[in-house]
């Protein structure tokens, strides 16, 4: 990796257009000028486009793709239909090639997981990817996965994702030894499915390893921030995920109505004026856009795909520190500490995991 | 069932104590005139207790157990040193022997699950009870079961949640033709795991039988209030629900923190008073407490253990609503009405079971 992060733009993806990626890398670059943008797309929509970023253009390229890929698209026929010619898939393949530190889209999440997974394959020994999240919580921003890569999960793949969260939350947050809970149902042992029960035994044995190893955590320690990373797979996690943005969106409506419900109310929200802004910022769904694709041999970041350019600045930035903080080596890193890891789960004889 | 509602409380479950229970009966009673109450627990306890609430000892009376469950009981310990002599056994066995048209505690939700389920036993037809939540939405109150009774779930199972979750809504909500959604992590049918995608199919041929089936929903369509019943399993529904409460606490901090940061916002924060209140409230858990227990021979409510008596207040009024509108009667009429409930999930034929 050179100094300057190099970004591969799948211009195609996201509702709004190659417009609000061009505009979102805009706003972006004028914070972290060592960048560079590859956007891929359509050359005859894009170069005339880039034309009205001036100071975009010296540092970008356009390369050429004919194929988009739609929301519409299930992940099997977007390969077929994308393979090699989408910008998707290009986007992809120049982070492969080494010509980009990370790739980024807007577009349909299962294509771009499909796609990514089948061009830049799975880490030896990850048996599967994750989509993590960085959840903004009361302490601090921390991370979520998987939050909807895949339905299902065994004790094995619990742990991958632990050890995937962990290198992240080292890339991010500079933290050496992170926290890792795992999702569950209650905190007390005896209670879960059996996969998080196993998981939960190899865990504990490899605390220390690159990560603490916290014990299960509930659904109300995600906004605590109780732990640095929530492990769970990907049905629950994304549920999870979903009905905090929905309790988020409703409650943000409360505030709304309540705030203009009467002349007294608006001429407080008026005098509180500042403070309110703050709380809209922060309950802002752009500030926190982006989802990580880990596991692959590559960096890829999913940006919401109805976001705008602030929404599209803000998953940059997460790829950007990514890229910047080395974290494929970290995720190296993890793995080679990880004691058990492939021999697990059966490393674990049976008479030790019952409690005493 | 005769005009008045009877109720047995638990009063000895609770971290309040039964102070909170008498306290929020008498407040329940001041608006339900027609209500009488049986309270188990230590009669050396309770007879003093009740002298302080003369409005309320002519319409009740104490029944004497010995044993308390606590917090930390396992539900087989629970069971094994309460069964038949703690005061919540006692208060379900009142409704087992028709003495009270519900049951309410306060206590550890595993025994109070454990002990219910022993003493009334599942409904036949009905494989496992469910726990189902009142969720508050931008539309309306809505109900989400199972939010814990089990984790895991067969097709068959998700397919009886949605019997009692309609039935549920009927006696609530005076619904004549709910709409049910399967909480799922996407909206297209291909997704999801095996069981989730098999109740779609038997829900979808059943549709019009006591409920509307809507088809899949996510986790932002609760807030949204999408549907009126929302059915998945123990697991994912558990973590949906105190992921909800995370935020909803999460939110409400930064509400309190951004109107009390400086003088300007304390002022504004003052004169918009009465819709902050209001909002407040909203956002009040004591106002949506109660989970009720669905799919046993009779009604069983647990009440948030740490709530003080405005929540027991508002479980009571949930068990009062239930029983008032023999909600037990409508899951039968329910169970009556579903074509394929006995001979679920094999009676769907592959081949129709395939999208064309």
């Amino acid at each position: 990796m050179s100094d300057s992060i190099r970004i591969s733009v799948d211009a195609m993806g996201g509702d709004k257009g190659p417009r609000a990626a061009m505009l979102g890398a805009r706003l972006f670059w004028r914070e972290r000028r060592n960048t560079t943008y590859i956007f891929h797309g359509r050359q005859a929509e894009l170069e005339p486009l880039l034309e009205e970023f001036p100071d975009l253009k010296p540092i970008s390229r356009v390369a050429h793709s004919d194929v988009v890929i739609t929301m519409d698209d299930k992940p099997s026929q977007a390969l077929r239909k994308g393979r090699g010619s989408s910008s998707m898939w290009a986007a992809i393949q120049s982070v492969k090639d080494g010509e980009a530190d990370f790739a980024i889209s807007g577009g349909n999440t299962g294509a771009l997981m499909a796609m990514a997974t089948f061009c830049l394959r799975p880490i030896e020994g990850i048996s599967r990817p994750a989509i993590a999240a960085i959840w903004p919580t009361l302490r601090t921003d921390i991370i979520v996965l998987d939050v909807g890569a895949t339905v299902g999960g065994d004790a094995k793949q619990l742990c991958d994702f632990s050890i995937l969260g962990a290198a992240l939350a080292r890339a991010l947050f500079d933290q050496e030894l992170p926290t890792v809970g795992l999702l569950n149902v209650g905190t007390e042992e005896m209670k879960g499915h059996d996969e998080v029960k196993e998981a939960a035994r190899i865990l504990h044995a490899a605390s220390g390893s690159g990560f603490i190893y916290h014990g299960f955590v509930e659904g109300d320690d995600i906004g605590k921030g109780t732990v640095d990373v929530v492990v769970t797979e990907g049905f629950a996690g994304n549920i999870a995920l979903k009905t905090a943005e929905g309790t988020a969106r409703q409650v943000g409506t409360y505030i709304r109505n309540a705030l203009t419900a009467d002349i007294l109310s608006k001429l407080g929200a008026l005098i509180a004026g500042q403070a309110l802004q703050a709380l809209r910022r922060k309950l802002d769904p752009r500030n926190i856009n982006g989802g990580v694709f880990l596991g692959l041999n590559g960096v890829v970041i999913k940006s919401h795909g109805g976001t705008d350019e602030i929404g599209f600045k803000g998953a940059l930035g997460l790829g950007y520190e990514m890229a910047r903080n080395r974290v494929m080596d970290k995720i190296g890193e993890g793995m080679r500490k990880f004691p058990t890891l492939n021999a697990a789960p059966t490393a674990i004889p049976e008479a030790e995991a019952k409690p005493a």
